[in-house]
């Protein structure tokens, strides 16, 4: 099986929870994605990378604070477009690196996504970003700057922003040329710079953050993706968690997997939304049979992909796939 | 006559110099410039952008300066990459706005550019960027980062950085193939993010800043641009400036160019750049015929590329052409 996989890559797996995110750790981490690539690559699928910006974006606006009197802050969403570019260059200069033999060349795509204006996720700010403040400092950002400030995990004050749902990738055309050409295309960077039209029609980019698995999977869906890999720390899906039942899942259906959402296997904040992205790119009305999503580590990408679940020994990652059309009786 | 068309924005059309560099201030510039693109693009042209980064960069160097000691500053590679992303979303988003009934999209494309790694401009710093620093800081910063720090104009240190020749556009490719698609495509901004070949023939990121008005003629050639402009301040190129007989020149051959040149007429950190792009591009060996560059401002462009030399009233730009190949003659 082949065709276009999408990869959606935490931010996390460019700059490490222990790291501090200097250049040299950044491009280490991309080199072994790149690696983990290749072999889809070689494989014959094309592949389309959107990769989280959260630790980078976080960084980002420290320096804005922190040097807000001498240069003009600028709005969150040119801050997301800032990590495209950044870490857009580092992801393409590890895949000509590990894949110059294999592709014509890797290219990232700064993209927009188009949110509704209307979304009530923009009224209700959900999503830390950033540093942590003090009380006092939390509340002079809240009547300086507009921001929502909140309490956080007993750490301090951080700004909320809203994570309004991804509608359209503007850029999705570019980005299916591009990919059928050969070329790898890292596209959606940090869920994309969201978007929404205004009265006149015109484009304004709002002080939100997109959910990146989510705008992985409206990009997948766009491009007419054969498969969707949410790439992240753990090897497979695990359900009762902490019970004596606990087990990794190696297939479900996406009702199997709309069955566990319901009974709150996955906790909201990490595992659930990549559960959510897979079942509606498997789900999505109209879409070509066959499409598979996964959920893995990097280095179990291939085997997840390319291997019917069982078939290989050892660990191995979580696949969705849609659930079967019953077969029609052929004498009825 | 239409083509491909490849415009030179100086990062001055962005943040002008009496503005600090605020989002509404750089949305309203992209605007103004938006609309000179449209009358390009009604005429058939396809248009790729090229755009300087200079104030942009500036600023985030001082913002990596003030939070060293919280967040690691990275490279100026990278403050060059994310300035391709800030910056080519707000050009996309401004074009979006401006000309979405005459174009498919506007689609920004992260560019690296390849130096060579002998250039001899690299052991030569001479490109002053970011703040300018007390003697005792530039000291301090010399030791610390290996930065080397220069007097500039009297008004204190500022690091230098090299600023090599641009040999290569990575990304060419990709960029020929979404202008054929109708897309106006963003690119190279900054004069492109330096990579040079390391002794495996993976690319390096090299912290450098090459000159746009090179890199916009590299990328003009390699995706075969019938014209480069360099879009500037001032509506044309003025020779014998500063005398009686001080005059704009409406259009010159390159070999006249090359005279001025040599006579000293322009200077090499504003004017020289741009006439010296100008004549490599309309000379290139190989080049089709009928290749043409400009130096004008934003609302010269349109008058300047597609009116033959004083067939129009008022003020024009600068054209620069192609010496004439003699006809040979019919009887011998």
């Amino acid at each position: 099986m082949a065709g276009i996989a999408v990869l959606a890559l935490g931010g996390n797996a460019l700059t490490r929870q222990d790291q501090r995110g200097t250049m040299e750790e950044q491009y280490a981490n991309a080199l072994a994605m790149a690696r983990s690539v290749r072999s889809l690559i070689r494989k014959g699928w094309d592949i389309v990378i959107v990769h989280g910006n959260g630790p980078q974006v976080g960084n980002l606006a420290i320096q804005h604070e922190e040097s807000a009197d001498l240069v003009p802050a600028l709005p969150l969403f040119t801050l997301g477009a800032m990590t495209q570019g950044a870490l857009g260059s580092l992801i393409c200069l590890a895949l000509h690196e590990v894949c110059r033999q294999e592709i014509p060349g890797a290219v990232s795509v700064v993209t927009h996504v188009e949110i509704d204006p209307a979304d009530p996720a923009l009224l209700a700010p959900t999503k830390p970003i950033g540093p942590f403040f003090s009380r006092s400092e939390a509340a002079s950002l809240e009547a300086r700057r507009g921001w929502a400030m909140t309490e956080d995990s007993g750490r301090g004050y951080r700004r909320v922003v809203p994570s309004p749902r991804p509608m359209v990738p503007i850029e999705a055309d570019a980005i299916s040329t591009l990919a059928a050409t050969g070329y790898v295309v890292v596209a959606g960077g940090g869920g994309g710079i969201p978007v929404a039209r205004s009265g006149d029609g015109a484009y304004q980019g709002v002080d939100a953050v997109i959910d990146k698995d989510f705008a992985a999977e409206r990009i997948a869906h766009s491009v007419g993706a054969q498969a969707l890999v949410m790439v992240t720390g753990v090897p497979a899906v695990r359900i009762d968690f902490g019970t004596p039942a606990e087990r990794s899942v190696a297939e479900m259906t996406a009702a199997e997997a709309r069955r566990h959402l319901a009974d709150g296997q996955f906790p909201p904040g990490s595992m659930g939304p990549k559960v959510w992205a897979a079942v509606e790119f498997v789900e999505e009305p109209g879409a070509a049979p066959g499409r598979l999503a996964a959920i893995t580590t990097p280095e179990l990408v291939y085997a997840t992909l390319d291997e019917p679940a069982g078939v290989i020994e050892g660990p191995g990652g979580t696949r969705i796939v849609a659930d079967p059309v019953p077969v029609p009786a052929l004498v009825p």
